[in-house]
């Protein structure tokens, strides 16, 4: 593998490996928002799934001799390809916590599709195969995503009519707790 | 249709709609951006697929007498679902193109997946077809980004080798466009 072929596949590691920090760090909030077992189940499991993929990364990038990106470069490298703030953001309601883990499942999915064909041309079999493996479980993710969104808009007509009946705004976990507590 | 349901559908179809608007920004961007014939083709024929679903969510919002949202509306309901930011995100290679775009294709299958079961659970069937039908056209949208991988991969191994070569910086059209300029 020539110099700047390896230069491609470690900056592409860098950029899954950032990926990889925010799907930690926005499954993390999105096991605490789902309120829902069967959508909490969904994203704990992805979780535990993506603790593995990111010591997979990080361990193709010290194969290569480096190391991860620090944080300040991380959030310009997630910048990079649209996913600035998205750690930020909490999505209010099972809708658009299945909206958003579906755009971001396929990001990673594209991530890996492409990390599989760089490192093969540039001719680095480990980089490929672990992005290969990684990939299966991203595609198993989004598909268990896409699951949700019957739940998801089931939760959301229900919150609706509970609404109607009570008069208040629903959306967010904790209008939805408060309305639990309330009505308890 | 209650009060109620219909307001749930009226917010999702203005999400929706900030989604379209968003898509067309930044489509536009990617058929600039885009630096390859065969690619710059899958964004440019998107691009007139979404003027089409941009005018039918606006259609579905007006038949409930509501009109797209504003602005700066639009800016807080597209960061509510991870996207703030990303009309001015450039994505400089057409690998980023390719991963930004299959991403945001799934957001928005996502979103019409969703909005078909909302409306046909609070009995609006018109909007729940015109999902339906966006629907096809994102699906098949993305199929054609996934199909961009290939030659993405390629025209970023052939820029590393050109870079070897000429020892500069490529990726961004504007840095090529550069260097053209310096060249001459």
């Amino acid at each position: 593998m020539g110099d700047s072929g390896e230069e491609r596949v470690v900056e592409h590691l860098r950029d899954a490996h950032a990926i990889e920090e925010q799907a930690l760090k926005q499954l993390e909030r999105a096991v605490e928002l789902a309120n829902d077992d069967q959508i909490e189940q969904v994203y704990r499991e992805h979780l535990e799934e993506t603790h593995e993929h990111e010591k997979l990364v990080r361990e193709r990038l010290e194969a290569h001799d480096h190391e991860p990106s620090a944080v300040k470069d991380l959030t310009m490298r997630s910048g990079a390809v649209g996913l600035r703030q998205l750690a930020d953001i909490a999505p209010e309601t099972p809708v658009k916590l299945a909206m958003h883990f579906y755009a971001f499942e396929h990001l990673e999915i594209a991530n890996y599709e492409l990390l599989g064909r760089i490192a093969r041309g540039a001719g680095d079999d480990e980089t490929a195969q672990a992005a290969e493996k990684i990939l299966e479980q991203e595609r198993a993710a989004a598909e268990k995503v896409a699951e949700t969104f019957d739940r998801a808009a089931e939760l959301l007509l229900e919150a609706e009519e509970s609404e109607g009946e009570e008069g208040s705004d629903s959306g967010s976990e904790e209008a939805s707790r408060e309305k639990e507590e309330a009505k308890s």
